[in-house]
């Protein structure tokens, strides 16, 4: 009896939130496998704000994906089966594939190194020892975007001050405390409402907090924090908040952008007015994709690094796991309404 | 009998362009000099947008200029009377100095290298053998500021697709040129009317050109002219135009931001809608100021190289000088309307 495979496809592009009937759960019999391909069995999904850009129009920064097709997002799984002569049973692959139960991944869809590419799935040694949903956290897309966007784009140098935006998010966390472990002299993070504050203080090691829901400006807060301006700013949210970073950049400040979740759920993205404050502080705002990253020295090198900090115990990489495979429009939406605490991850049913 | 000084003083605030009532043409006797002090006959002025700024409320990037105080913007002049004996009669010096005929310039206003600092001036080498006016352009703050922003912050390569905003103006002219100069394989001028614009392609070696008063979206135009996208954005304007730019990077782009004129005389500033291009393209922005460079090895080097592009003809540094020393204010507005080709400068009285 083949196995039956359940798969999450678009129908719809989604406005604003994800709605469930945007998407569709299809089941089916997983085929037999040809000649070079693998059958792997889904165990967690990330959800990550990217594949909110991917299911709109415009897709984000890569092609939209098509309607009618698998929903797409950073998973990691086992080979139950291998037809393919460089992939052996029972080794765990990670990257970005369909939201599904199992995955048949031809030859072109193994890469020898991790991959951003959309149906790409590389192996993962996991011989670090950790639990599988930590390689798709700190030692995954998480841990390398918040290490790349701090320490290479930001150019994060010890004594920096630094900001951190959706300080309660998977790479928000993760960008905060790798900040205090490379030796920042203050890292403060932004957070909504007075629960996830507390969190971003006490699990993720933030010298102070500031919470964009409470009354005030978020220029003037900041203001407060960064009296002589911040040095870097690590952005995932982009917009208003954008705005009031640049309103107290140090002289040389770095922003790096990670992403905008403000405006992804936005009709009209909102424009930012004082672009005018980098001439004035010499300052630099630079995007980056973790895609292009991987595969480096430096990547593996920080891998390392980042592997040696949870051993220790010095790194809080929270994993927010929900049994929710079967309400996933539902899960992912938690991301966008404050909804988790740390790496929203999936778990995809047995 | 003392001589007589005439100097422009700033009365009012100006709002949008600057009107004839915003200055006050104050004369005064040349007091007799101090220890330490040397007497400066002013031989040019150069108009600069950046004063715009610094005569607002705001300052742009630097203290707001004090109202009843003397307006200021770079200058040459030569040493007619000295009693600081570092300083001889005849030398020629160049600097940020007051819109005025006559200088009195105590020992901190002297640097012994070129400086960005208001009211600082100091001694120019003119052994290259250029007329003055040139080392207020070219070999001065506008070369410096073309160099600068498209070879280290913009970090141009041989074979770059180079855009340059206000390229009919003294830095954007020369910004156009050295990107040729130094390889680029297509530099496209943006101006404003067919009579600049046929300037900027004639004389300022743009392989095509922009008028962006004509019909149809920047965007698009730049689109025609770059397919590929764009490496390199030397931009002087902001606002609308830069969000053009935004709309056609390629991978990795680099925007220099040197100036934002279209925002100057502007009571709001626009919002730049577009910034999560950057991260689609892993580019990114920064801003800059070129007192930040004066004094450095690459600074001298540069200025030799241009000096070499000068004297073999390779380099069309044209001057626009104009004998509105009575009428400051309105050579000033040149900068705006479009008015002026190349550098504006206005001569002193003699």
């Amino acid at each position: 009896m083949p196995l039956v495979n359940q798969q999450w496809i678009l129908k719809k592009r989604p406005v604003g939130l994800l709605k469930p009937s945007d998407l569709e759960c299809r089941t089916s019999d997983v085929p037999p496998l040809k000649d070079g391909e693998c059958l792997v069995k889904v165990k967690y999904l990330a959800m990550d704000p990217a594949t909110r850009g991917w299911m709109g129009e415009s897709g984000g920064y890569v092609d939209p994906l098509p309607l009618d097709g698998p929903v797409m997002g950073v998973t990691v799984g086992e080979v139950i089966e291998s037809r393919n002569p460089a992939i052996g049973k029972g080794m765990i692959v990670a990257g970005v594939g369909p939201w599904a139960k199992y995955i048949v991944v031809g030859p072109k869809g193994i890469s020898p190194l991790r991959s951003g590419d959309l149906g790409v799935l590389a192996p993962m040694d996991t011989s670090t020892g950790h639990d599988l949903p930590v390689y798709l956290h700190a030692l995954g897309t998480s841990g390398g975007t918040a290490y790349y966007g701090l320490m290479t784009i930001a150019a994060m140098k010890p004594a920096d001050k630094v900001l951190v935006s959706a300080a309660g998010g998977s790479v928000g966390s993760l960008a905060c405390q790798f900040a205090k472990l490379k030796g920042a002299s203050k890292v403060v993070g932004i957070a909504g409402g007075a629960a996830k504050c507390r969190v971003v203080k006490e699990l993720y090691g933030c010298d102070a907090v500031i919470d964009y829901k409470s009354a005030g400006s978020i220029a003037a807060k900041i203001k407060a924090e960064f009296p002589d301006g911040l040095d870097v700013y690590f952005d995932n949210v982009g917009g208003e908040t954008l705005e009031a970073a640049l309103d107290n950049l140090a002289k040389n400040a770095r922003i790096a952008i990670c992403g905008m979740i403000s405006q992804y759920n936005a009709p009209d993205e909102r424009g930012v007015r004082n672009l005018w404050n980098l001439l004035v502080r010499e300052a630099r705002i630079e995007g980056f994709l973790v895609s292009s990253w991987f595969g480096s020295p430096e990547c593996e090198a920080a891998y390392r690094e980042i592997d040696g900090w949870l051993k220790s115990g010095r790194l809080n990489a929270t994993l927010d796991i929900r049994d929710m495979f079967g309400d996933i429009a539902n899960a992912y939406n938690l991301l966008f309404t404050g909804g988790n605490r740390g790496r929203l991850i999936v778990r995809a049913p047995d």
